[in-house]
């Protein structure tokens, strides 16, 4: 694909997970491997790259830094809005136009929805959506996808499983989406009132997914991905008491029956459902998944800022 | 001027727009328009600058770190004081010295006043003051010059309007006394209560300045730069409906028959003097004002810690 | 030594001070001497170093950074736990496993006694321990050995005192433990209530040392090194009254008539426990000894992550 035709987002801003085609997925997932074998380019000599993060995120902001240096880029940015003029009443669109006129492009993690999208129209350079409250975090899906890619062998024809706070999560929203594109059968695991938004569940079925709803925990029906995801507390006033039954441990593994090649993917920070106890399973696969997101968004920046060929 | 004479800070320490004459003006404004032209260049390699923000100030700190990085430099610092040993008792001198034992140069923002003066005083290596309080912010002021002279072509024979908090702002006061050098016209218009300090005032018609009061909103005679200041919550008491009159909206332009060259500066951050209609104005020209500062940067840091020539 | 074998904490991670013998202690001071003649070397090329400051401590921080800089290293980190999942609940074990996975190092500093030994089982990289709680913080014991050697070309033989609040104060308690290694003489002079743990004073014993206590201030009996520590307002509640005795004034070197080399040494930040009058003194040595933390670092650095060889 790479060298045949330009990427879909050479020079654009990713606000979406669905500006991204299969296509395009493809490319970045196959670019996100050879970094895994070789990490370091000097694709981003001589430019700078700005991590604006509104609110914290120490995995993302990290995550996207290692990529930049690896490339030999470099960064300038702030972590948190604590430390910038949005104290003194700047507006973000304000705030990116100086950050434009200074990188040449800016990763953007900010707590209110549609905020990446607004950044993208009056910036100059390249906006990459870090996060933007309940709305998107495309980095995040294409780490997922990556994972699940690496852990499988291939995304087609599996059985994925999505559980959690399927209702408030941003990562499972737009990882669902992006399984669109894809051959697989999906189920939905979540507490009562924790369900996946109806709009999804229906996008999902519209693009020809098998989607089974689940209200219990249940590790049945050959899964190979189980993606769990975290209770937030600033946004559900349930008791984990509730949750309690959705908590992996490793007897599951046995209990259920599951298959031997299952992994267990969790976009972390965890705060209690997963226990310890999973951490030395061979199904634990979080950690490295995490790990992956410094390639994805490696493969990302040299796609949309460099002539870079695979 | 470069190659005939040292540069009047090498190696030495800028605290004070007072300290650099018209001829050193020039030297900057004019390597400042190379690096607008060619921003890379490997003058500060193997160097390592401190910025020390004990108050924050994400413009300002993010464009001395991407004139240093675009120089091939490396960054050390911090971005507020809550992060440092002040939290712990220690004094800015203490401070200092620790920073100056591992940095080249340290750029210093603090929020009293004379603390860059007192910087100054016990490290040994070059400080540049990035704002002290209601003190002095040398390198806006040279950003200040370069941006009047890069959309006019010339400082010389300028009408130059400066308004809001005359009173209060730092920006101003040494804008102001930076222009003593040059023959121009200045128009002094703020509400009442908040006028430029008779003391500035008399400097600037010592020096020969054709100064005008203005204490209402009136934007004729001529203006080519109109100079806008924020008023600041927590300096002022005054009410936002007693400045209303000073506040800029696209509609002034044609009321007031301003001149088509009439271009409108702002320090930034801006909270509300100028109206969201004027940002599409070709008036309009705090964004790009801001971004000059960066090449204003690379000019003192080369001139200041190499041997740089043009 | 180096050359013939390897150094005992290659690719491994430093959390005590015990962990080095004087042979190993030799190497690293031998080679932070080689740095202080000629700091810039490219060892650390392509390596990234975390620095995961999960309470603030500038001066450690910025050391290491330099050191990495000019070792051609890059960094990633964060400098306070505000910042962070921490916040979030993650655990620290969590947030090591994550910056494992992007940087081939990581600096840990943590309130938390322990912490850093956590940090080493779970990271696959290796952790250096940049001060734990009360625990430890060996970086800083290794500047304090090399700014000893440097005052005085010898550390055998020489009369240490160390004042201040032995009992809480970790930096006290290190190099109390490494001194043990040397053959010295140890006075421990502080105010009642601040006294040095019986347990390390019989360590100290065991292997050799000759230790004098004194419970009043007495520069008196050829001291060589007169170490001082802050007296920390968060684990002491006496009063400043209680202490004033133990304030070092420019007048003490005179009145005990105290050896023409005598160096007086402080971790820094003080907070009044020396009078500024003794800054210009030929006995002040402190500020010079927070410097050397950059030349020791950049040695461990090298030792640990590189082949480096003198």
């Amino acid at each position: 694909m790479i060298g045949h035709r330009e990427f879909i987002l050479k020079n654009k801003s990713l606000v979406s997970i669905d500006q991204l085609d299969r296509a395009s997925l493809e490319v970045i997932l196959s670019l996100a491997k050879s970094f895994k074998q070789q990490p370091n380019h000097r694709v981003l000599n001589n430019k700078i790259i700005a991590t604006a993060f509104f609110e914290p995120s120490t995995r993302t902001r990290l995550s996207f830094e290692t990529a930049v240096l690896r490339l030999s880029g470099q960064i300038i940015g702030f972590t948190d809005s604590r430390s910038t003029s949005s104290a003194k009443g700047e507006s973000l669109e304000d705030t990116i136009r100086m950050l434009a006129g200074y990188a040449d492009c800016i990763v953007v993690r900010h707590p209110e929805e549609n905020s990446a999208l607004r950044a993208s129209k009056v910036s100059k350079v390249p906006i990459i959506n870090a996060g933007d409250g309940s709305g998107e975090h495309p980095t995040q899906t294409l780490l997922d996808l990556f994972s699940i890619l690496e852990t499988q062998g291939r995304i087609d024809h599996l059985v994925i499983a999505l559980t959690g706070d399927l209702k408030h999560g941003r990562t499972v929203h737009s990882l669902a989406k992006a399984l669109r594109h894809y051959k697989i059968k999906l189920i939905l695991m979540a507490h009562p009132g924790l369900e996946m938004p109806e709009s999804i569940i229906q996008t999902c079925r519209s693009a020809g997914l098998d989607i089974e709803i689940r209200s219990q925990w249940d590790l049945s029906g050959g899964i190979d991905i189980l993606y769990m995801t975290r209770y937030q507390k600033e946004r559900w006033s349930g008791s984990l008491l509730d949750i309690a039954p959705f908590i992996l441990t490793r007897t599951d593994f046995e209990k259920f029956n599951t298959k031997k090649t299952l992994k267990v993917m969790h976009p972390l920070p965890r705060v209690g459902e997963i226990d310890l106890s999973v951490d030395d399973a061979p199904q634990a696969y979080y950690f490295q998944q995490a790990e992956n997101g410094l390639f994805v968004r490696q493969a990302l920046l040299s796609l949309m800022l460099s002539d870079f060929k695979i």
